[in-house]
């Protein structure tokens, strides 16, 4: 499938790069031509001593085309769980209504309940998630049926699956799909053993690999993380050699100095998460400290049962917003560095460098934003219009791979949304009844 | 234009009335049936011994019919200044950045820059707006061309309007047209003389109005107020008599107890305006204690200057989450409560109470939320999945009077919006230039 996408504005979020009218060529999944507008006579093009045929031309009417959204953690399978136990703290939300109800779940409900949140990242301009779930290989196929990219990670547990597992599915997951990778992680120091952390750590070591996890997302947490062991989680982990490779922290809200110098050293990650933050009264991340550390910062929206939705826009307006609020500085963090975290960070975190910014090479993950929308007017800055006034409603076309999974309100995933509602709400009522 | 929407799911609002399936009928701008499904055969029916015939009937197809959103606070014309200086704090942002720019503002551009923000209002489902802003009766023309409900107040203070010009609006504005209505108001005590305030309230106690005017926003106003007058901006205006017929303060954020027994002890409504708090760095408002307190709460975007969009999901998921994070308390405010803040008492705050619930004899200001994307699916609670899930996107209708000026992502509003688009970039490449 070879698509060339004209008469547009082009965001390449490449360093210092300003925003360009032209237009992209995309030869099957990669990009192979980012410039100016070029006059076609025909069908096709001549790219690099090739003749190119266009399957599809798309009039972008002047609107933007830029990379997607790059959502850095996520729990796609929990869709189920939307507006079910909301207004609760973690804990209680975690242990009483949660887990219980995940324990029912089977591999059938957990394809369609990702199926679900699929078709609401493709309508958030989402073009790859990093997943953290239950049966992980589960998530892996509902991804690759819909043509979504998604790098996986293990939610490891004392209670769920094992390293003998984690192995496995890094070995298998890494080699089966251009669309899949895999990553190392655990779901959270607090429901590990200690002896089961240090197996965890011995593997990303043998691997030579970053690992990633949830990470001081509540004062309690690190509290009893200092009871239990004398140290934060982040302080503890590194102990155990986990982060030799690198890897990252989901939520990161209460951190310490010396949590912060392990992530320097280790070139780690935080992964922020600032609507599931606020929902489950979880406190603000210090974003801003971590921008002035150079601590890279990359956005999630976290699972549908604590966000409750599944929405980069509503994300980046919360991470300045917050950051604002928390500095009582209204210059803190500004619009332009918050797009760089939803994209090209994220792309960095989830080991996706192949999709992190528009150019010649890079994978055709791009997304064109609706500039026609009264929110968008009038255009002084067009970052600025996208992070503080930007919607799901400005997502006019979303395409991972060269394939246009949605656009202008339909889906093409080979799949009718009617028929995923249908089965999830199936689902829904078994669990729940 | 009378209507029929059929085969929908309804949330009239009303105390104690679940979510049932039915319809509504519209004769002119007025609801005259909310029911259950009729079986209809011909194009019209029986209503209160009068033949209604249909102009119009739209089959919902079990999408959630609700009442319009109400903006509680918006300076409308302020859309020249989206995304222009953001990044600044309040006092800065407005003196050196806005101010100097709204001297150059004439009514002919105010007219397209409201009208601007009409079609941002529609795409988010608010049908009635509280607007202060320079040339109130431009706004009126702007809102009456296009259909929209509009309750101007007045932003009075030291170097625009006069008391005189206020009564003078009040009089005319609420019995020119039945969108346009007019509450007595001023900008804040910060930008208005002693002198002036006193004429104010003594206009108030004349006519036996409610006033409104921005209160307590940030921590260097009540500093200044306290400084000046010894005591904080509502005590110190109801000591000048200003409140006794009621009214309401924008923002509240930093109210102290003695405030807050004025709101009870006068009626005063509290608007609340949690994304502009958050992008200038003012702080979180109190919600959780207003409402223990039984200090009604309404929601308003503020302008686009400083939030940067019009957009009551915004809002109604920040009113919630800022809350919990405030009370350190994720069961303190729940989603059904802010939903009633969005609709019924922005509704009273307006004096609109004929356009708050959906019920026979009320205006038809009806939204139609699309339950068939992604981000309300599946269908535990529908309120949950409006406040905590809900965007621009799930906006399917906006009706304001009878009439549809919105559906299915076109506008019908009389004019085009790319020539809206066109005149409001001229007036901020000539402010700019």
């Amino acid at each position: 499938m070879n698509t060339r996408l004209y008469n547009a504005r082009i965001l390449t979020m490449e360093q210092d790069r300003h925003i360009f009218n032209g237009e992209i060529w995309i030869k099957n999944d990669r990009i192979v031509y980012v410039g100016e507008n070029k006059v076609i006579e025909c069908f096709g093009a001549e790219n690099q001593g090739m003749y190119i045929h266009w399957d599809k031309e798309v009039d972008c009417e002047g609107n933007l085309l830029m990379p997607g959204f790059k959502n850095a953690h996520t729990h796609s399978g929990m869709t189920a769980f939307r507006s079910y136990a909301d207004d609760l703290p973690l804990k209680k939300w975690l242990t009483e209504k949660i887990f219980p109800m995940e324990e029912k779940l089977t591999g059938e409900d957990i394809c369609y309940l990702v199926k679900l949140a699929v078709l609401e990242y493709l309508t958030s301009g989402i073009t790859a998630i990093f997943d953290m779930y239950l049966m992980p290989e589960i998530t892996a196929h509902a991804c690759m049926d819909m043509g979504m990219r998604c790098v996986l990670t293990s939610g490891l547990n004392d209670f769920t699956s094992s390293v003998r597992a984690v192995a496995e599915e890094y070995e298998k997951w890494n080699h089966t799909s251009p669309l899949i990778s895999y990553q190392l992680g655990f779901h959270a120091e607090y429901t590990c053993s200690k002896e089961l952390l240090k197996q965890a750590a011995s593997l990303a070591n043998k691997l030579r690999a970053p690992v990633y996890a949830h990470m001081s997302e509540t004062k309690a947490e690190v509290a009893e993380c200092k009871k239990k062991y004398g140290m934060t989680p982040s302080v503890f982990l590194d102990s155990l050699g986990m982060f030799r490779y690198g890897g990252g922290g989901y939520h990161c809200v209460h951190m310490t100095e010396s949590d912060m110098r392990i992530f320097v050293k280790r070139g780690m990650y935080v992964i922020t998460n600032p609507a599931s933050n606020l929902k489950l009264a979880s406190g603000i991340a210090p974003i801003a400290e971590y921008r002035q550390k150079s601590i890279p910062v990359a956005i999630g929206t976290d699972g549908a049962a604590s966000n409750n939705c599944l929405d980069m826009f509503r994300e980046m307006f919360l991470v300045t917003g917050l950051a604002k609020l928390k500095n009582e500085d209204a210059a803190c963090l500004d619009a332009a560095d918050v797009l760089r975290m939803a994209t090209v960070n994220g792309a960095a975190a989830m080991h996706l460098q192949d999709a992190d910014v528009l150019a010649e090479g890079k994978l055709a993950d791009i997304i064109m934003i609706d500039l026609k929308q009264p929110n968008m007017q009038p255009v002084h800055n067009i970052e600025k219009n996208i992070v503080y006034s930007g919607s799901k409603q400005n997502v006019k076309m979303t395409m991972i791979g060269g394939r246009i999974l949605y656009m202008d309100g339909k889906f093409h995933v080979g799949e009718e949304p009617s028929a995923i509602y249908k089965e999830t709400e199936r689902i829904v009522n078994r669990l729940m009844g």
